[in-house]
Protein backbone atom coordinates (compact mmCIF):
# COMPACT_ATOMS: atom_id res chain seq x y z
CA UNK A 1 0.00 0.00 0.00
CA UNK A 2 2.65 2.53 0.94
CA UNK A 3 4.47 1.54 -1.96
CA UNK A 4 1.83 2.00 -4.42
CA UNK A 5 0.90 5.48 -2.95
CA UNK A 6 3.98 6.59 -3.00
CA UNK A 7 5.44 5.79 -6.04
CA UNK A 8 1.97 6.60 -7.75
CA UNK A 9 0.90 9.61 -5.47
CA UNK A 10 3.88 10.99 -4.10
CA UNK A 11 2.30 10.00 -0.76
CA UNK A 12 3.92 8.73 2.57
CA UNK A 13 1.08 6.92 4.10
CA UNK A 14 2.11 6.09 7.89
CA UNK A 15 0.50 2.78 9.19
CA UNK A 16 -1.38 2.70 12.60
CA UNK A 17 -2.50 0.02 14.89
CA UNK A 18 -4.12 -3.48 13.79
CA UNK A 19 -6.91 -4.58 15.16
CA UNK A 20 -9.83 -6.95 14.84
CA UNK A 21 -12.76 -4.98 13.29
CA UNK A 22 -16.16 -6.24 14.73
CA UNK A 23 -19.07 -4.72 12.89
CA UNK A 24 -19.70 -4.55 8.67
CA UNK A 25 -19.36 -0.65 8.47
CA UNK A 26 -17.47 1.05 6.08
CA UNK A 27 -15.18 3.40 7.58
CA UNK A 28 -14.91 5.41 4.20
CA UNK A 29 -16.84 7.12 1.66
CA UNK A 30 -15.82 4.60 -1.25
CA UNK A 31 -14.21 1.02 -0.79
CA UNK A 32 -13.02 -1.08 -3.18
CA UNK A 33 -13.16 -5.48 -2.32
CA UNK A 34 -11.25 -7.75 -3.74
CA UNK A 35 -11.84 -11.86 -3.58
CA UNK A 36 -9.19 -14.02 -3.23
CA UNK A 37 -9.85 -17.82 -3.80
CA UNK A 38 -7.23 -20.21 -3.40
CA UNK A 39 -7.04 -24.30 -2.63
CA UNK A 40 -5.54 -23.03 1.05
CA UNK A 41 -7.84 -19.97 1.83
CA UNK A 42 -10.48 -18.17 0.85
CA UNK A 43 -10.51 -14.17 1.46
CA UNK A 44 -10.90 -10.75 1.16
CA UNK A 45 -9.29 -7.71 0.85
CA UNK A 46 -11.10 -3.99 1.22
CA UNK A 47 -9.86 -0.44 1.20
CA UNK A 48 -11.93 2.37 2.10
CA UNK A 49 -10.94 5.82 1.77
CA UNK A 50 -13.07 8.99 3.24
CA UNK A 51 -13.57 11.19 0.27
CA UNK A 52 -11.29 14.40 1.54
CA UNK A 53 -8.30 11.15 1.50
CA UNK A 54 -9.16 9.90 -1.98
CA UNK A 55 -10.37 12.74 -3.69
CA UNK A 56 -6.54 14.16 -2.98
CA UNK A 57 -5.08 10.65 -3.82
CA UNK A 58 -7.04 11.68 -7.00
CA UNK A 59 -5.89 15.02 -7.44
CA UNK A 60 -2.01 13.99 -7.05
CA UNK A 61 -2.30 10.70 -9.72
CA UNK A 62 -4.63 12.06 -12.31
CA UNK A 63 -4.37 15.37 -11.68
CA UNK A 64 -7.58 16.22 -12.25
CA UNK A 65 -9.78 18.39 -9.10
CA UNK A 66 -12.67 16.52 -7.87
CA UNK A 67 -15.00 17.32 -5.60
CA UNK A 68 -17.27 14.47 -5.55
CA UNK A 69 -16.98 10.69 -4.99
CA UNK A 70 -18.50 10.03 -8.93
CA UNK A 71 -17.78 7.33 -11.45
CA UNK A 72 -13.91 8.15 -11.93
CA UNK A 73 -13.08 8.04 -8.22
CA UNK A 74 -15.18 4.64 -7.81
CA UNK A 75 -12.94 3.18 -10.53
CA UNK A 76 -9.83 4.93 -9.25
CA UNK A 77 -10.79 2.81 -5.85
CA UNK A 78 -10.78 0.09 -7.41
CA UNK A 79 -7.64 0.53 -9.41
CA UNK A 80 -5.89 1.07 -6.05
CA UNK A 81 -7.46 -2.34 -4.33
CA UNK A 82 -6.09 -4.31 -7.34
CA UNK A 83 -2.69 -2.87 -6.87
CA UNK A 84 -2.62 -3.01 -3.05
CA UNK A 85 -3.52 -6.76 -3.79
CA UNK A 86 -1.34 -7.43 -6.60
CA UNK A 87 1.61 -6.59 -3.82
CA UNK A 88 -0.07 -9.19 -1.40
CA UNK A 89 -0.70 -12.01 -3.77
CA UNK A 90 2.91 -11.83 -4.76
CA UNK A 91 4.21 -12.01 -1.17
CA UNK A 92 1.67 -14.46 -0.54
CA UNK A 93 2.91 -16.63 -3.28
CA UNK A 94 6.22 -16.55 -2.08
CA UNK A 95 4.28 -18.68 1.21
CA UNK A 96 3.37 -20.86 -0.78
CA UNK A 97 -0.43 -19.95 -1.12
CA UNK A 98 -1.95 -19.53 -4.61
CA UNK A 99 -5.40 -17.38 -5.46
CA UNK A 100 -7.42 -16.35 -8.26
CA UNK A 101 -8.66 -12.57 -7.71
CA UNK A 102 -11.76 -11.42 -8.73
CA UNK A 103 -12.52 -8.06 -10.31
CA UNK A 104 -12.69 -5.38 -8.02
CA UNK A 105 -16.17 -4.37 -6.51
CA UNK A 106 -16.80 -0.84 -5.60
CA UNK A 107 -18.93 0.53 -3.15
CA UNK A 108 -20.28 4.21 -2.20
CA UNK A 109 -21.37 5.08 1.02
CA UNK A 110 -20.07 6.46 4.75
CA UNK A 111 -21.13 3.87 7.49
CA UNK A 112 -22.58 1.21 5.03
CA UNK A 113 -21.95 -2.27 5.32
CA UNK A 114 -18.81 -3.43 3.81
CA UNK A 115 -19.61 -6.89 2.37
CA UNK A 116 -16.79 -9.71 2.46
CA UNK A 117 -17.74 -12.08 0.31
CA UNK A 118 -16.94 -14.84 2.98
CA UNK A 119 -17.31 -15.02 6.96
CA UNK A 120 -14.52 -14.53 8.85
CA UNK A 121 -12.70 -12.03 11.29
CA UNK A 122 -11.04 -8.82 9.77
CA UNK A 123 -8.61 -7.60 10.14
CA UNK A 124 -8.32 -3.66 10.10
CA UNK A 125 -4.88 -1.79 9.10
CA UNK A 126 -5.47 2.22 9.36
CA UNK A 127 -3.28 4.36 7.65
CA UNK A 128 -2.72 8.21 8.40
CA UNK A 129 -2.03 10.56 5.60
CA UNK A 130 -1.75 14.35 5.39
CA UNK A 131 -5.24 14.85 4.54
CA UNK A 132 -7.15 11.86 6.58
CA UNK A 133 -6.92 8.06 7.47
CA UNK A 134 -7.78 5.38 4.96
CA UNK A 135 -8.15 1.94 6.12
CA UNK A 136 -7.51 -1.54 4.65
CA UNK A 137 -9.43 -4.39 5.57
CA UNK A 138 -8.09 -8.32 5.22
CA UNK A 139 -10.49 -10.75 5.80
CA UNK A 140 -9.97 -14.41 5.56
CA UNK A 141 -12.71 -17.42 5.83
CA UNK A 142 -12.91 -19.30 8.90
CA UNK B 1 8.49 -19.83 6.37
CA UNK B 2 8.67 -21.69 3.09
CA UNK B 3 11.75 -19.33 2.03
CA UNK B 4 13.55 -20.61 5.11
CA UNK B 5 13.09 -24.47 4.53
CA UNK B 6 13.25 -25.03 1.55
CA UNK B 7 16.97 -23.56 1.36
CA UNK B 8 17.75 -24.26 4.57
CA UNK B 9 16.20 -27.79 4.66
CA UNK B 10 15.25 -28.76 1.42
CA UNK B 11 11.69 -28.99 2.63
CA UNK B 12 8.30 -27.30 0.71
CA UNK B 13 6.08 -26.83 3.44
CA UNK B 14 2.52 -26.28 2.43
CA UNK B 15 0.42 -23.68 3.58
CA UNK B 16 -3.06 -24.72 5.30
CA UNK B 17 -6.22 -22.65 6.10
CA UNK B 18 -5.19 -19.31 8.28
CA UNK B 19 -7.77 -19.27 11.23
CA UNK B 20 -8.12 -17.40 15.08
CA UNK B 21 -6.79 -19.51 17.32
CA UNK B 22 -8.94 -19.36 20.48
CA UNK B 23 -6.81 -20.80 23.08
CA UNK B 24 -3.57 -20.62 24.47
CA UNK B 25 -2.51 -24.44 24.11
CA UNK B 26 0.69 -25.14 22.44
CA UNK B 27 -0.14 -27.42 19.27
CA UNK B 28 3.43 -28.51 18.92
CA UNK B 29 6.33 -30.14 21.52
CA UNK B 30 8.18 -27.14 20.97
CA UNK B 31 7.58 -23.39 20.21
CA UNK B 32 10.19 -20.52 20.14
CA UNK B 33 8.47 -17.04 20.55
CA UNK B 34 9.88 -13.50 19.61
CA UNK B 35 8.27 -9.97 20.65
CA UNK B 36 8.11 -7.10 18.17
CA UNK B 37 7.68 -3.75 19.52
CA UNK B 38 7.74 -0.44 17.69
CA UNK B 39 5.87 2.83 17.80
CA UNK B 40 2.47 1.81 15.48
CA UNK B 41 1.89 -1.64 17.02
CA UNK B 42 3.06 -4.43 19.26
CA UNK B 43 2.81 -8.36 18.67
CA UNK B 44 4.99 -11.23 18.51
CA UNK B 45 5.57 -14.22 16.41
CA UNK B 46 5.72 -17.97 17.32
CA UNK B 47 6.50 -21.01 15.68
CA UNK B 48 5.16 -24.76 17.52
CA UNK B 49 7.04 -27.75 16.09
CA UNK B 50 5.29 -31.54 16.87
CA UNK B 51 8.81 -33.50 18.02
CA UNK B 52 8.51 -35.07 14.66
CA UNK B 53 8.81 -32.29 12.52
CA UNK B 54 11.38 -30.55 14.66
CA UNK B 55 13.40 -33.61 14.59
CA UNK B 56 13.43 -34.29 10.65
CA UNK B 57 14.60 -30.12 10.49
CA UNK B 58 17.28 -30.91 12.81
CA UNK B 59 18.35 -33.93 10.78
CA UNK B 60 18.02 -31.88 7.53
CA UNK B 61 19.53 -28.55 8.35
CA UNK B 62 22.16 -30.17 10.70
CA UNK B 63 23.10 -33.85 9.35
CA UNK B 64 22.37 -35.30 12.92
CA UNK B 65 20.03 -37.71 14.30
CA UNK B 66 17.97 -36.81 17.73
CA UNK B 67 15.34 -38.61 19.61
CA UNK B 68 14.69 -36.40 21.96
CA UNK B 69 13.95 -32.16 22.16
CA UNK B 70 16.89 -31.47 23.87
CA UNK B 71 19.01 -28.01 24.39
CA UNK B 72 20.16 -28.35 20.57
CA UNK B 73 16.74 -28.89 19.44
CA UNK B 74 15.28 -26.10 21.45
CA UNK B 75 18.34 -23.81 19.97
CA UNK B 76 17.36 -24.87 16.78
CA UNK B 77 13.81 -23.87 16.90
CA UNK B 78 14.84 -20.36 18.31
CA UNK B 79 16.61 -19.62 15.11
CA UNK B 80 14.02 -20.52 12.87
CA UNK B 81 11.85 -18.15 14.66
CA UNK B 82 14.21 -15.45 14.14
CA UNK B 83 15.55 -16.19 10.37
CA UNK B 84 10.96 -15.99 9.63
CA UNK B 85 10.53 -13.16 11.93
CA UNK B 86 13.52 -11.23 9.97
CA UNK B 87 11.43 -12.09 6.86
CA UNK B 88 8.34 -11.14 8.31
CA UNK B 89 10.27 -7.91 9.63
CA UNK B 90 11.57 -6.67 6.24
CA UNK B 91 7.99 -6.84 4.65
CA UNK B 92 6.25 -4.85 7.71
CA UNK B 93 9.40 -2.01 7.28
CA UNK B 94 8.17 -1.81 3.56
CA UNK B 95 4.74 -1.03 4.93
CA UNK B 96 6.08 1.49 7.25
CA UNK B 97 5.68 -0.16 9.77
CA UNK B 98 9.45 -0.58 12.64
CA UNK B 99 9.61 -3.23 15.38
CA UNK B 100 12.66 -3.97 17.44
CA UNK B 101 12.83 -7.87 17.85
CA UNK B 102 13.73 -9.18 21.70
CA UNK B 103 15.79 -12.69 21.29
CA UNK B 104 13.66 -15.47 21.00
CA UNK B 105 12.37 -17.61 23.88
CA UNK B 106 11.84 -21.21 23.39
CA UNK B 107 9.23 -23.51 25.72
CA UNK B 108 8.88 -27.36 25.45
CA UNK B 109 5.89 -29.27 26.29
CA UNK B 110 2.91 -30.41 23.82
CA UNK B 111 -0.48 -28.37 25.13
CA UNK B 112 1.31 -26.10 27.86
CA UNK B 113 0.08 -22.23 27.27
CA UNK B 114 2.35 -20.57 24.23
CA UNK B 115 2.49 -16.98 25.86
CA UNK B 116 2.07 -14.11 23.55
CA UNK B 117 4.10 -10.99 25.38
CA UNK B 118 1.00 -9.00 24.53
CA UNK B 119 -3.45 -9.28 24.69
CA UNK B 120 -4.71 -9.19 21.09
CA UNK B 121 -6.13 -11.87 18.75
CA UNK B 122 -3.96 -14.30 17.06
CA UNK B 123 -3.59 -15.48 13.46
CA UNK B 124 -3.27 -19.30 13.60
CA UNK B 125 -1.42 -20.13 9.88
CA UNK B 126 -0.90 -24.32 9.58
CA UNK B 127 2.04 -25.98 7.21
CA UNK B 128 2.17 -29.32 6.48
CA UNK B 129 5.49 -31.35 5.49
CA UNK B 130 5.44 -34.86 4.88
CA UNK B 131 6.14 -35.95 8.29
CA UNK B 132 3.55 -33.85 10.08
CA UNK B 133 2.25 -30.45 10.70
CA UNK B 134 3.89 -27.56 12.55
CA UNK B 135 2.25 -23.59 13.27
CA UNK B 136 3.13 -20.09 12.88
CA UNK B 137 0.92 -17.82 15.33
CA UNK B 138 0.71 -14.01 14.81
CA UNK B 139 -0.45 -12.21 17.67
CA UNK B 140 -0.84 -8.61 17.89
CA UNK B 141 -1.71 -6.15 20.87
CA UNK B 142 -5.90 -5.50 20.52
Amino acid sequence: MVNVLSTMAQMQPKPGKPSLKQDDKALGAVTGIIAMEGPQAKGSLAISFPKAVILDIHKRMLHEEKSEVDDMVKDLTGELANMVLGGAKRLLEEEGYSFGLTLPSVQAGDGEPVVHPYKGPKILLPFSTDVGEFYVEICFEN
